[in-house]
């Protein structure tokens, strides 16, 4: 890799170039950022690489542009983009769903054979460049998005990009990604969003100043609900097919729940207790736990 | 104080075990414990305290018994201590519910007028007298149960005790305690219990490995998913009520969401994302968060 342009300098953004720079991934590395509050943290933190001043100027002198804005600005850019981007540019993002970013990328941009999403299972509840870590990515997954149109050659240089990085690589279409994040990510952080929104709702009727007593589980949950709320929406929106699916098995099974608490049927909850333990052992066993929770922001 | 028994050396128990030796709160110690592993372990880890044989031996020479066991235990042993419990002992107990146990203590103890029932809020996902911890009530907040039975120096002498465990301590009725915590505690903990179940389900569907993935949510949610099932069937057969309420509040918000994502609802769906982070400011700012989550068993 020669020269590496990233899009969007907050959280993933920042880790990526902090890392790039650490482990001299790239003879020269882009930055464009829209927001001037972030220009300043950057200038301030002295953060490696050089901050563009046009999209243009990243992109004609690029090899690599990797996006790491909200996905809801891919469409903007993408258009804006396609009028001088170099027919050998290799594009990447770290976007937490797949299937529509992948029908914008094939609508807007002509050269879209080049575009190969990643998505990085790494993230934190805060945002910013400010809270990025340089060693974010390392022994996470990232997931590689392949179709029909993905090209061997292009998809083996992402894959030695990420590992480099640090990453463990798969590879996968979108439609089994945005499955499979439905339920391990994108719904837990819904549920987080509404428990502590029913924990004000109750609150607003009663005023029990029940914050206080968090400690017992809302305070862990309030910690996911804090997530960066642009980057979410996007989620939501954008995976929304299988999202919705995700609630609806989840509400059946609180639905049942119910029911066994007011039937007192002691054999089903002591069955279900246990068997959703089970999945604790397999995260420790699969060494996906940590000391201290992360949430990712995927 | 002079002496105190301890009946039920798990976590809590043994937490408080070593609580009560370490700041020298009692003449002598007396540990009950009908499991005969938990006695092994406790004989293992050299902890303090005199096991008792037998209950009526720890019970007549007491000045405080402490109930330590899941909740469900409560009616057996009060049947059994009935018989030789003297007129000035103190009881009390570290249960995570209220409202049935206060029935159950005025049924069943003849001399209920000395039972104040306790709820330290603090705990984990593990249980055990190998997980316990010397500090692991200090600073937290311990509710003590006011009714209109309560006497004022018994509750004096409770509220002493846990300042000296170096508790916080707040009194409230059943009635608030089981509301406020089927919403900070009850719920979340149902809640996590059933996002592991529906990914189980989903899995079983799809077979996609998906805990391979968990690390963007699923994977905290799990941890609390796993704590102790006796104590939490106990809690959710106990405050079957109010923990129904709140279940019905939490898919009244989701189904409300879900309508918001699949019309893509831009406003109503920022403005909750924005709203919820509040809570999350609040309990910084109250001081109840904490470095690494520890999903309390209250």
């Amino acid at each position: 890799m020669k020269n590496i342009l990233i899009i969007g300098c907050g959280l993933l953004g920042s880790s990526l170039l902090r890392r790039i720079h650490k482990k001299k991934l790239a003879k020269k590395i882009f930055v464009y950022e829209k927001s001037i509050s972030n220009i300043a943290k950057i200038k301030k933190l002295k953060l490696p690489g050089v901050i563009v001043k046009t999209l243009k100027d990243g992109i004609i002198n690029s090899d690599l542009i990797i996006f790491c804005t909200p996905m809801s600005e891919y469409k903007r850019l993408i258009i804006k983009i396609d009028k001088f981007i170099k027919p050998n540019t290799l594009i990447t993002d770290v976007g937490s769903s797949k299937i529509e970013t992948t029908k914008i990328i094939k609508k807007f941009l002509k050269k879209d054979l080049n575009w190969i999403q990643s998505h990085p299972i790494a993230g934190s509840e805060v945002s910013g460049p400010e809270h990025g870590k340089e060693n974010i990515f390392v022994d996470k997954w990232c997931v590689l998005i392949k179709d029909q149109s993905t090209k061997k050659n292009h998809l083996n240089i992402l894959r030695k990009f990420w590992k480099k990085i640090g990453s463990k690589v798969v590879v996968m279409t979108p439609e089994k990604h945005d499955k499979i994040f439905s339920i391990t990510s994108h719904l837990p952080h819904l549920i987080a969003y509404n428990l502590v929104k029913s924990a004000q709702d109750f609150e607003k009727k009663q005023n029990f100043g029940l914050i206080k007593y968090s400690a017992g589980g809302l305070r862990d949950f309030s910690r996911i609900a804090a997530s960066n709320e642009i980057m979410w929406r996007d989620i939501f929106f954008n995976n929304q097919k299988n999202i919705s699916k995700a609630i609806d098995l989840f509400i059946k099974n609180l639905n049942a729940f119910k029911k066994d608490i007011n039937a007192k049927n002691d054999k089903s909850i002591l069955k279900k207790l246990v068997q959703t333990k089970k999945v604790r052992s397999k995260i420790i066993k699969l060494k996906q736990d940590i000391d201290k929770p992360d949430f990712g922001r995927n």
